[in-house]
């Protein structure tokens, strides 16, 4: 054991103060990484608070995680000291079983381990995020991260960018179909980068106007305001595929209306209660609605990969250690373009 | 123009009477068919008292038709005089849009012409159904039904059958799948009976324990009582596919907890609001749910030739013309296995 010093919550609250962890030990099979950047997302606001329960304190938060490697276990050969890694949700799973062979360990039947606050099943504890100075990872775990594209602005690939990336490649959109995505933050903005570099024609939808510049530049072709009645009767059943971002229980039905026959809006954020969503919305048009987690760790790799042929990072606004609790408050007030990067050189000055 | 006999409403409620009606002119594409059975579905009820609005009065219902050909126009090649015939829900659609192309003439872009109370788009008024002595049909959508069924029993293949065996189709049921039949009667009955056929482990989904016995004797390996929690959480994340025929709306939540990763449940009798599904039923775990709507012609005549290979047809009971009132009551109180078919011998004995 030795020990690192990371930002946590010690009660149930939202106020960090700095504090010194013990670092797991170390396996033959793990990689340890110096952390260079970690993302904010949202749902580590949601722990720290303990919104959905279940929260282990002291929480250190974090799970979109660029660093170099420092050291590896005997057992490792996918990486070498030094190389530009990311860590995103998850650093454990049972690796044996139907979704962990299917590349989907982030169904894993045994339970992945979450980056923090998950349960330790090789050594016991709890796991601790990337609000930290270093972390250790199972070598399954660690994804190469392109050297060419901007390293703290690929923090939130690991989880804003693959939670976008999978469902535009589970449901096989590609060039030419047109692509709704719903709601302009962390997650929206890469689903529009994503759609347009797929070569699809892409559509912001969002209630307010005042996006309308910033969907653009990112790459949407357009954008359809959802409060427009006209503008929505217009785009009726015409839409091959729908990215749902908004994170609160909503009305879905007239995103629901904007489908063609047989395509499908896939839910990414509101894992809240959906507003009588109506049977006639999926049954007349044989529509389909559907969710997506994340995405497992060949599929994270395969979006890094195209990032880095791609030039494409997240829009970030950097932040020092020092900073977390007031961005907290900007996230709660959605006031940030798009996300908010810690700066881990921060955390040693501290 | 000649007259038919037929029953209708004539106006805004359940009681029939008999009356003439005139036929549709016969074209070089139409086949005319005399009516020997008529299957009686719920929707004709909704019809009949204007439910869905927009019912045009007098309503001829019946949309599950089997009757012999009687007369052919000089473009049909296709059928022959005195051959066994059947008619579903649809008598016509533009054959030219991406659907009708597709095979999916249940969502022509220009709106399909149902078997009764449509727009008939080419020689004006509205289409009268299955509740009179003759139809008149657009070749193409006149179906075979096998010579070796039963000829009474097999009429609502052409409603409840496609209903059910479309979404199994679509999504690819296939042997071994453990799949889920959500509510017996008139569809789930032939859900069963399909997936049992399919070689899919059937498991009927109910409420009620006493329909035990019928279920089993129908091709269910198993009785899940959906009211009883303790079963409900041993089934939690098993199943392949879920059926569900609930005819109204109802809490989707506790099904949705039965599927596996990347499983669907395919919605297809509530056309109607479903409270509150909860978005991370759908999120965690990548599922999906889905709607489906009767199915198209080349699928039709496919679910009829299965029906013919495995001798399948629906349990019904055989009425007269003339009991039709009393058979409305009796589907409205959930009383009847499985389908009422009128024998329209009584028709013309009245």
């Amino acid at each position: 054991m030795s020990e690192v010093k990371a930002y946590g919550a010690k009660k149930e609250s939202a106020n960090l103060e700095s504090m010194k962890i013990e670092r797991r030990d170390f396996t033959n099979d793990d990689v340890e990484i110096e952390i260079l950047y970690c993302g904010v997302c949202h749902s580590d606001i949601h722990q720290v608070q303990n919104d959905w329960g279940g929260s282990k304190y002291p929480v250190v938060p974090g799970h979109e995680i660029i660093g170099k490697v420092t050291a590896i276990g005997k057992d490792v050969s996918n990486f070498n000291e030094g190389d530009l890694v990311g860590v995103g949700c998850m650093v454990d799973s049972c690796q044996t079983c139907e979704s962990c062979k299917n590349d989907l360990e982030q169904f894993c039947e045994n339970g992945a381990t979450m980056t923090y606050n998950g349960e330790d099943k090789h050594l016991g504890g709890h796991t601790f995020g990337g609000y930290s100075e270093k972390v250790v990872v199972n070598k399954e775990f660690v994804l190469s991260v392109p050297e060419n594209i901007d390293a703290a602005a690929a923090a939130p690939l690991l989880c804003a960018g693959i939670t976008t990336w999978s469902p535009l490649k589970t449901w096989g959109v590609k060039e030419g179909d047109k692509v709704g995505v719903i709601g302009l933050g962390g997650l929206g903005h890469m689903g529009i980068k994503f759609a347009h570099a797929l070569k699809a024609e892409t559509v912001m939808i969002t209630t307010s106007k005042s996006k309308t510049e910033d969907a653009k530049s990112l790459g949407a072709d357009s954008v359809l305001i959802s409060k427009d009645e006209d503008a929505m009767k217009e785009h009726k059943g015409t839409f091959d595929f729908l990215l749902n971002t908004i994170p609160v229980g909503h009305d879905v039905n007239p995103y629901l209306e904007l489908l063609k026959v047989d395509a499908t809006m896939v839910l990414v954020g509101a894992i809240e209660p959906l507003k009588d969503v109506h049977g006639g919305n999926l049954i007349l048009g044989r529509k389909r609605m559907a969710g997506s987690l994340i995405g497992g760790i060949k599929e994270t790799q395969e979006m890094l990969d195209f990032c880095g042929e791609h030039n494409i990072t997240c829009d970030v606004e950097m932040i020092d250690m020092q900073d977390i609790n007031t961005a907290f408050d900007r996230i709660k007030d959605s006031d940030v373009k798009y996300r908010f990067v810690i700066d881990m050189k921060s955390l040693k000055e501290s």
